[in-house]
């Protein structure tokens, strides 16, 4: 039971695409991101996900559309739905998800993180 | 799937120690709620709880130690835990809990909930 400072933990890694586990309950896990340029399109089966915007912006793209998020601002994306995050700028992501969701969802390729980091 | 600004829903309600529904997902609930003073001592059975401070302080009391939190920082208090969040000014805090949860968990008084308001 110990607090999570959110600051504290982006400061301690760099790296794009590559989510850092912080925190863990009732089965899902929180977990920090660092985004920039465009994703991958993908889906996941199984998990809905929840981004929440730490510090910057940016775009949500879905088949039909795109959704813009500023600091402050969340999104769920349900299951099923193809998406692909986009940022112009780097921007810094709370993500809530069940601990077993692969961040490339149903695409295996070179931004796939099968383990991630605790920090 | 449209975006939530936290700003924008924390601005539609001024009660204190009453959650209102911002999003859900995989079970779980996305809760806003502004605390002012002491709460009950309670604990949930089943549910492990998020409190991730939007803006202000607040301690969070356990029955051998208080964790003061800050905005940005968060803490998960497991199931089983009596916990009393005590707040000596108006503080925004976004709760993650499983859809069940009750506000006063193990207790049920004058702050009890049972139904709560999605805005």
């Amino acid at each position: 039971m110990e607090k999570v400072n959110i600051a504290e933990k982006l400061s301690k890694f760099a790296t794009h695409w590559d989510p850092k586990v912080v925190g863990e309950l009732n089965g899902q896990m929180v977990k920090l991101v660092k985004f920039l340029g465009p994703f991958t399109w993908h889906s996941h089966a199984n998990e809905d996900e929840m981004f929440y915007v730490v510090k910057g912006e940016f775009d949500m793209e879905f088949r039909d559309r795109t959704v813009h998020l500023g600091t402050g601002e969340f999104i769920v994306v349900p299951r099923g739905v193809e998406h692909r995050p986009n940022a112009q700028a780097e921007v810094h992501v709370m993500l809530f998800e069940p601990a077993a969701t692969l961040n490339t969802g149903n695409v295996v390729n070179e931004l796939t993180k099968a383990t991630l980091q605790r920090i």
